[in-house]
């Protein structure tokens, strides 16, 4: 079964453009070393802030930050969306607007650019940068279209039947809670909650079993109106671009208060995203078919384009980092090495089934992918799949089944392809710190 | 079962000042007639336009709305934020801000004001109003708090434990869909989507099982910090005030796609609110203590106020009109006649709940009460319930097992109790259009 999953045709190369010409350097050296995340080929877009300045959108390039704001004000960059404080006006421009932004900052940061000596003095080190999130969330949809992460989490609940009814049938999803979605890097506090224990009594305190989910998060550009379906052939344009996602999880709580209505408060305490927004332009030379499905999709979330390009090839890695760890030097401990492209639906399909109701997704809304894993081992992207063959040992000999307070969990992702420059995510890291006191 | 949750103590009406004085009389005559909803107790409030102006805050009195926004500018109320065009910023400010803005609205419209005549000109007639969504949706969850709507539809699942595991630990709930609410009138499109069909094959088209929910709706007060939960003792206080709420439910779609997330496009297709909130302070002479639970709630979903004053005596209503009806000049058809004090956990512990887990509720969240259903056959308060005895027959001789392309859903809300003047929620109504083309 999993290899039905897994067979696709030949990966081809989607149609590049000059922006991703693999040739092509930047003036900003540190863009062209083959480590960088943010080589010329990527430009992803963000929000960040300096000290004592306001918040203002930006592009990632090597170990440095484009102003784009300043861009605008110098006659650089001609797309006022950018002087915003958040990324909400350009994604509500739509597809267009990027791709068009996109070419006018590659340009204007390659080599040779006759505006190199303008352009320089509007880079801000990264390390200088303050990072936001990217737009306020207006929604979040959380979906779960990992094969492999249903069939772990399904078998516990139900060995013979593991996977949801209809997840062969759409992608299924939730929706998940907007106002507790943060950037990357602010701090997630261990909550309170209420499970049933094993001996049948009630227990309301500290979760005891904190966990992550390494997703993808998935930003739309546009709108549709209430009552107006998304068809497959227009879904692809309404994803603006793609970050890394946590969606932080609180196993006792989750698995207690799920039936009938599913997830509630297992999932609202914090997600956490990656600041900075690899567009969807971006990613056209990672672009490959999407798993082959069986039974076939009923038409109103199949496409031909879906077939040969609607996968992306990203590698994503979630690792973990204990105060003990940390205090030793030591770096983050993979836990999780699993690949995007293996996910049973795509991004377009998300959109053409979340609309497919006349549902109105808005520019800057958030999808999650669900928890990326894989058939490896190595792939299991979650403590509770990963820890179904018992507690993980840490290299200082510390064991985990569940994340514990001061632990940082550390997500990154990296985009790979024959002939491609490979571009990077950055990451998403959050520090899990003790719980409050229960107020009185 | 159903007599321990129905057993109460007396039910002492809540402390009331002179704003609940029921021989309060205002100088808008038809604020003074038994029949209306808004007399001067009550000043719900909500936001309006008229036939070439922007929108407004406005109180309903009798069959009037007065323009708050010109009576700030006049000089009559204190309060700059009913000068925006939604009551967000009113909201933001907490109940001490509606409270006072009541006391000053309540005396500017009792008979005997000195600012009568001043007042008089700002009042538009409310035929003339055009009404929009008080605020714009956050974020929206929604509650399942009937014992007897969870009986029935449980059944269906599970005969032998029809309620959900956690339904007397816990305010059952789940994370909606905050874009496709839309203010009483909007028409609602039937929505495509997808099933599989009793004899196993799956289908794609227009549902053909479309179903409303009577609700209250609960709108938000204030603000509280990510990681800081509300106890019960400050939950009350961030309750801004109650409308009606429309859960327009797909009924096959759902079914399929819920298990185990829960619902998703079975349930953003759009959810109708009215228009006019009626505030917490308005309703405190309808305060009457909770219905008893058996276990006893954690302690963090107790307080003694909850006991003696957490739940509110509103009479809920729901009936239809179909196209045919309309055509002969037919009063709406009574569907459904409940009783929103009967719900088993009570505002204040949704507010608790939702927070325990550090989760942020915001100013003009949104919370459904899920359908409130009673023990009596007329407390069925969706069709799910009803036709589980059959078709109902309307007096036209029509029959209905779901909603029909053309048939209007109205819902109506009075608060009543001994001694006090009753006051009405007005109206929240939806005409279900028929499904469009589906997109090529």
């Amino acid at each position: 079964m999993i290899d039905s999953i897994r067979e696709r045709t030949e990966r081809p190369l989607a149609q590049r453009d000059a922006t991703h010409d693999p040739a092509r350097k930047s003036w900003v050296a540190s863009a062209n070393t083959s480590e960088t995340d943010f080589p010329i080929q990527n430009l992803p877009l963000g929000v960040f802030s300096t000290d004592g300045t306001d918040p203002r959108c930006g592009v990632a390039i090597g170990d440095a930050v484009l102003d784009l704001s300043a861009a605008f004000a110098a006659g650089l960059v001609t797309h006022r969306a950018v002087t915003e404080s958040s990324l909400a006006a350009l994604m509500a421009q739509g597809r267009a607007a990027s791709a068009a932004l996109r070419a006018e900052v590659s340009a204007l940061l390659t080599q040779g650019s006759p505006a190199q000596a303008q352009a320089d003095a509007l880079l801000v080190p990264m390390a200088a940068a303050r990072m936001h999130l990217p737009a306020t969330i207006r929604n979040f949809s959380d979906f779960m279209v990992s094969y492999d992460h249903c069939l772990r989490s399904g078998r516990r609940r139900d060995p013979e039947n593991p996977l949801p009814p209809a997840f062969r049938q759409l992608p299924v999803a939730y929706h998940s809670r907007a106002s507790s979605v943060r950037v990357s890097g602010e701090a997630v506090i261990r909550p309170h909650g209420q499970w049933r224990r094993q001996d049948g009594t009630m227990q309301f305190g500290p979760t005891e079993a904190m966990d992550y989910e390494l997703e993808m998060a998935i930003w739309i550009a546009g709108d549709n109106a209430l009552g107006a379906p998304v068809p497959m052939s227009a879904a692809p344009d309404r994803i603006f671009g793609y970050g890394l996602l946590n969606d932080w999880s609180v196993r006792d709580v989750q698995r207690w208060e799920m039936p009938p209505l599913g997830p509630f408060l297992g999932k609202s305490v914090s997600t956490s995203v990656s600041p900075w927004i690899v567009t969807a332009e971006a990613l056209a030379p990672f672009e490959v078919p999407a798993p082959v499905q069986d039974p076939p999709a009923l038409p109103h979330l199949d496409s031909p384009w879906n077939r040969s390009n609607g996968a992306l090839s990203v590698r994503m890695t979630a690792a973990i980092l204990t105060a003990r760890m940390r205090a030793e030097g030591m770096e983050p401990f993979l836990l999780t090495d699993t690949q995007f492209a293996d996910m049973y639906w795509t991004a377009a399909t998300m959109v053409a089934h979340h609309t497919s109701n006349g549902c109105n997704l808005l520019s800057g809304d958030l999808l999650g992918s669900g928890t990326v894993s894989g058939p490896e081992e190595i792939a299991r992207a979650c403590l509770a799949e990963i820890n179904q063959t018992g507690a993980v040992t840490l290299p200082t000999g510390e064991t985990r089944r569940w994340i514990e307070d001061g632990d940082e969990i550390v997500f990154r992702g990296r985009a790979e392809a024959p002939g491609a420059v490979p571009i990077g995510f950055g990451e998403c890291r959050g520090v899990l710190q003790p719980a409050i006191a229960w107020p009185a």
